[in-house]
């Protein structure tokens, strides 16, 4: 934009979507350590829970900006609904680990253990294609990973599928153990889903610069 | 609009939301003959997957005839809600078509054969009232169609807590089908929300135009 | 603003948001009653339908006035979003009562009542934001009580999570009162939730004001 210059410095933004990714990566990769140990202790809760602190913060200080600047980088219905999907993410992270500890789940669980490293994964790439926003320079970068999240949805969903057909067969006589697992199960997919919101609006972004 | 002559043709929104409602009566009417068989075998989960994958892709043609359209027939915001919810319809009835197999649900139950005719009903008067956008001939049947679908829920709505209570009574003494039925009972209920929730954008439509 | 004796009396929106958060404290102070006792007879559930109604009654009215006026009191966004917020509230308090009765859960549970009161605690709270968006001449006051719906959303949390552990051991034996009373107390924190949601817009239209 050839006024650029008279414009107020909005870099300010970008450096607020990678601290909230950069949580959100710290967030999905301590997820897969706890589920990979299942030694859900206070300490790892208060971690996520730290975590989970320092990713509001940031969500109120882009809220905060988006309110004081008068011209975004880009759509403020984006910035805001991005910052929102970034922080479920955490949010999520967050409350599932303490779902563990309240259901005493202890005993380390393969396919939840692979169904963590396919979040780290997604993770990994929405904050690959939100830090890409800043220069834009390889659009076809950022949209790789955005396909690269979509297509880690689909894998969760069938993962997600099989892993409740086997609960059912596995427990049929451990109702209990159904309800905690189903829950589990149910409620990582969603951490993939969201993920995917966070990629379709950095994708409608691009799509609106291009 | 006196000058309509001068803007580029704006019909194409009609026809894909014509495609689109198409796709979703076809995926309640292919919901409703499974769920009365409930012979959930690979070919029908493929065919729902199918109706699923056509859905997503005129969601996608919208979104991107949206963006590159600058006078639109109606609220960009509404076009962009409204398109999303009639996925949302396709998406669910798919999901639960899936759950259906995954949960090894091979009995046909006589409550869920009858609310897939609700759903049915409620697709095929959405379908009617976004059909009724492209010349606004008949507010008056539009607006029909929207109550319709209205009732519809409503009526969703008292199934479905029959179809719980009866459940918790039937099987007193099978938590694990419970836990079944209880999800498939409250997620076909939610399929009549998101039909509501898509006339709600047409009824506002309406109000605009009106 | 100096020109606003020219324009049309916008003071109905907050009239109608009264009326809308009064039915919303009702609900919330009826609903602890009847938790306390767990009497959920035909008579209660129709009071709570009743005031089911008359909410949904007052949101279309305030849709009606938005569709209606040029310029609105604040952001045209934040009326939509918050009025189905509030609407939001007491529809959950309707359909959890309307659970318990399809669930027979007869007896009175020292937990629920418990939160019940929480619930009715930053119901009011709420009220009190909204109500105070008409002069806005405490901006201090209507600050503090959506922090106080903010840490009743916190201590809800916590409660939820003590009382489903409590739950799952309480009811070791019981797989289907696990089912059930899972759900209520899920559903019942997300009434904090819905309340935190309605005091986030006052903030930012507390910020804008500013």
């Amino acid at each position: 934009m050839v006024f650029s210059f008279m414009l107020p410095k909005n870099g300010n933004f970008f450096d607020l979507f990678d601290k909230q990714v950069d949580y959100a990566v710290d967030a999905a990769t301590r997820f897969a350590i706890i589920v990979a140990d299942l030694k859900v202790d206070d300490s790892e809760v208060e971690r996520m829970k730290e975590l989970e602190r320092l990713g509001d913060e940031v969500t109120h200080q882009i809220m905060d900006q988006l309110n004081k600047t008068f011209i975004t980088p880009f759509d403020r219905e984006d910035i805001h609904v991005l910052t929102n999907e970034l922080d479920d993410i955490i949010d999520m992270l967050y409350t599932i680990t303490k779902r563990l500890r309240t259901y005493k789940i202890l005993t380390p669980d393969r396919n939840l253990t692979e169904f963590a490293r396919v979040i780290e994964m997604s993770v990994k790439s929405v904050a690959y294609a939100v830090k890409g926003l800043r220069d834009m320079k390889h659009p076809d970068k950022i949209l790789k990973a955005c396909i690269e999240v979509n297509s880690l949805e689909n894998l969760g969903d069938r993962m997600r599928d099989d892993m409740l057909g086997e609960l059912f067969e596995k427990y049929a006589d451990d109702p209990v153990a159904v309800i905690k697992w189903k829950e589990i199960y149910q409620e990582v997919e969603t951490v993939l889903d969201v993920c995917e919101d966070a990629v379709h609006v950095v994708g409608s972004i691009l799509v609106k610069q291009a």
